[in-house]
């Protein structure tokens, strides 16, 4: 499985923006693309415009469709206002485990 | 929820070493540890001694009672011999918002 850790900074008077573009592509990948598993956002504790996306996909193929989505075409565009420039650092990978309790959504 | 994201390196002849404590860890933690979500291991593509954990708990008193547990002692013991000292970057924070279709286990 296709993993993706993503780390943002935004800038200090996007916060809001940011969190409705996050939140509104977040929710659409896992809706409309069935090779998109999961996709949270968190804060980060240090500092409130620090931001770390946690994306698990069925594999690469299924993270190119997610880069060809029109919700991810529509979430760049709003990246491109809110998000520090040169800040995004994406660590792509593989899930090696997995262990869960959450109640299915 | 109490999200925590942690990365590190690995020293090269101690991977083997590493992924079996770790994954050790990250089973019991969601076993026995009623606070403990989720806990997860991912490659990073770009250099096989390099790693990330997403951990998720009810709250910043559940992760206090995981870094009270046996396993975790007992990881910290091998974390010793096999990270590279220094390496581990640890980001604690919130979940702002999930969206997932895995299938629960």
């Amino acid at each position: 499985m296709f993993s993706l850790v993503v780390q943002v900074e935004v800038q200090p008077d996007r916060r809001e923006e940011f969190l409705t573009g996050i939140a509104a592509n977040a929710a659409a990948s896992v809706r409309d693309e069935p090779g998109c598993l999961r996709f949270d956002v968190c804060s980060v504790a240090a500092d409130p415009h620090r931001f770390v996306f946690y994306e698990l996909y069925t594999g690469v193929e299924a993270f190119a469709a997610h880069k060809a989505s029109p919700h991810f075409t529509q979430w760049r565009r709003i990246a491109e206002r809110v998000l520090v420039p040169g800040s995004q650092l994406n660590t792509p990978g593989e899930l090696l485990c997995t262990h869960t309790s959450e109640e299915s959504s």
